[in-house]
């Protein structure tokens, strides 16, 4: 399994990443990526922060919702609710309420005005970002299956809008699912540069909803590093680096927004793919670095395609080795996950890894081991214009031939239909509920 | 419970922080606190970051161990370890790698070279920070009880030099401790500016242990917006803002830094408490402001004592409102853990908040609700020269008294003896073993 015979191995890092002289500060653009070799690609790729992350501000208003092309935060907070209230009336004056609250704080604002507030009642805003700035907050939200037919019923008259596009997942091979981390009628993602800035935002929403919905789970979620190069995930590798530009609108227009053609009230819209997936990063740890190399299709440090020196060098699927076997393994991720394997279907990968502490396990087989072990993997969050040539075929591959599968468990997962972006005075749906 | 009577009290924010002309970027130093009013003194108090927080590099061998008196960096994962090997020279082997790896890994080296890692061998580091920088990190490693004596034995010849302020922690009114989130015989406290490399520099030496210990417990944490500024906590309110200064070394030595008088090898190092503290977020947000003002005896948005107007205002333990009551209300937990209160006693917070997503629950009374709630809180840390006068009797008043402690559930508790820092060449511990 060793790739050692590859004339265009990248060099070994000799030592982390910034470079420096006689302790003077880098300036954040001017950071090295893991390995020198790689710096010009990711300069090309990623262009360095122009504002001081806790002062930038999306817009909220506007034709797509944010977080989904947007430049990807540093942290995120998604969760999702089940709806317990039968008045189509009250889940239109949430939707309305949530997007006016939304909207103020990606601006940097209190949910609700603190100038209405009393000492004796609760305040409007929890009050624990305040100072912080907007930190370019979006809010982004998505309706469930749920929402358009729950146990059999049509709660709110939707049921005949529901987009064929929104399709319930199927069970993938080697799913965990956990009921409690899993499925929900409304989706709240909240991406900022800042975790309690992420957090506060849905922590505001699921306040207003008491009453009318119960929240379903919530996770937390992060990037490593400036934002001006790939992140690596927690097994070590570049991850996000062959997604669709989204700069180019042709690209979203092909894979991330939906068109009238499915359902009118989801054009400029898409589908949201959401997987907890836990990695058994102790497992990982022990592997063979040419073996982690292998099992991704990928150099662990350049983040170059196996056979290539640096990140965004073209994935060559025909390439073989001096043997004739394949460069690039028949199992691995890169290989399976690519375009030219999926009939081109591309998605908008927009993943954060999370690290929610340690749990204690009881094999259930000999030798009955009694351990503690990390909670810790990946959030996994894809953007497409349909799930059913998106997210649904690729991950049907991955999930029987991947051979990341050995370190990794889908425990949560979740599809959402995010409508477009509201215009000033409406509301996030408006045109589900006015269709 | 209002203090509207009060005419000192601080006019409400009308908007969150930053000032904005035109979209242009405000200088990280120049942001404002929650209110203009408490800009000045924040300023005092709270120098702006003077280099990139990416590249920032604190030392490693010194007198005392880095993380304790360091300035508060954005991240932490903390984590105890349980040892099961029964070899003194296995311990001292693993002190002196962990020693020589922390070293390696705060000036942003990898835990050790990549140059010696093979395709057919586990690489030397995990390689998920590669190219962020140092991050500031410092490790901070301390000793648990069970070092000492673990189920009646003298597993490695230390009893005899257990020092006395190394106690067991009494049971406090209402504590919930769980199992697998309390004690631990080793451990490990990364602090850094980011996420992923805090974990990663415990990861690396929780892999270096394998065979030799088992991991109890670990959690990462956070703090929310740049540093020159007193964090707020997931209550809303200001944290820390009456710490001991850490820039006055008299200071230092006379609450954090332990003595030769108790144990001769710990003179330099520092008692450490750790406790895991969930808050009811949920509860919490339903209460009036004046009331959670009353709770805390500071207002909320300035984090002014009730009754003053700036932050670091003196706390008057005496002042009376119009009608004789005390303006610091009796049960404030201000006013129970200040110094005044507790016979001059003081410790040095060091905490973080915690964001672990969400549990499931049952509840075991009528109406037997099943919902979903927060899993986020405090990771409360105190380091002081004796727990016997510092954490000790402060909680046992507050875990009585403290109006906080219906929104507050302590379910995780270890205290370790942190001892002082290695020189080169040595490793943390040496004094010990070497007594």
């Amino acid at each position: 399994m060793s790739s050692d015979d590859n004339p265009n191995r990248p060099q070994r890092p000799a030592r982390r990443g910034f470079l420096k002289a006689g302790g003077a500060a880098v300036a954040a653009g001017a950071s090295l990526g893991a390995s020198g070799l790689t710096q010009a690609a990711e300069a090309k790729h990623r262009a360095p922060p122009a504002v001081d992350p806790m002062s930038a501000v999306e817009p909220f208003y506007a034709a797509h919702q944010g977080g989904i092309v947007t430049p990807q935060q540093a942290h995120t907070y998604v969760a999702a609710f089940d709806l317990t209230t039968t008045s189509r009336d009250d889940v239109i004056a949430l939707l309305r309420q949530w997007t006016d609250m939304a909207a103020r704080m990606t601006q940097g604002q209190s949910a609700a005005s603190l100038d209405n507030g009393k000492d004796d009642a609760p305040a409007p805003d929890s009050g624990d970002v305040l100072g912080l700035g907007p930190a370019a907050l979006t809010v982004t939200f998505g309706f469930g299956p749920g929402l358009f037919m729950s146990e059999g019923k049509d709660r709110y008259g939707l049921a005949h809008l529901r987009p064929a596009a929104l399709v319930d997942l199927p069970r993938f091979n080697g799913d965990q699912l956990v009921a409690e981390k899993t499925g929900g009628d409304l989706y709240v993602q909240a991406c900022a540069n800042d975790a309690q800035v992420a957090f506060h935002a849905v922590r505001q929403l699921a306040r207003q909803g008491y009453g009318k919905l119960h929240m379903r789970w919530g996770q937390a979620g992060f990037l490593s590093g400036p934002r001006n190069q790939t992140p690596r995930n927690l097994m070590g590798f570049k991850d996000g680096t062959n997604n669709p530009p989204t700069s180019d609108p042709k690209a979203m227009n092909e894979f991330v927004w939906a068109t009238a053609a499915d359902a009118p009230w989801m054009q400029g819209g898409t589908y949201t793919v959401v997987r907890r997936i836990r990695i058994t990063i102790e497992h990982w740890d022990q592997m063979e670095l040419g073996f982690q190399e292998q099992v991704f299709g990928r150099h662990k440090y350049s983040g170059a395609p196996i056979g290539q020196a640096k990140e965004f060098d073209t994935v060559d699927l025909t390439a073989n080795d001096k043997d004739g076997n394949p460069l690039i393994p028949e199992n691995s991720h890169v290989r399976l996950s690519n375009r030219a394997s999926n009939n081109g279907a591309q998605i908008l990968r927009r993943s954060y890894s999370y690290n929610d502490g340690t749990n204690f396990y009881i094999e259930r087989w000999p030798p009955w081991r009694q351990e503690t072990e990390y909670d810790a993997g990946l959030i996994f969050i894809a953007h497409q214009a349909d799930p059913r040539t998106g997210f649904i075929p690729i991950n049907e591959k991955l999930a029987k031939f991947d051979m990341m599968n050995q370190f990794t468990t889908h425990v949560g997962s979740a599809v959402f239909a995010c409508p477009p972006g509201a215009k000033p005075g409406s509301y996030i749906g408006a045109q589900l509920f006015e269709a």
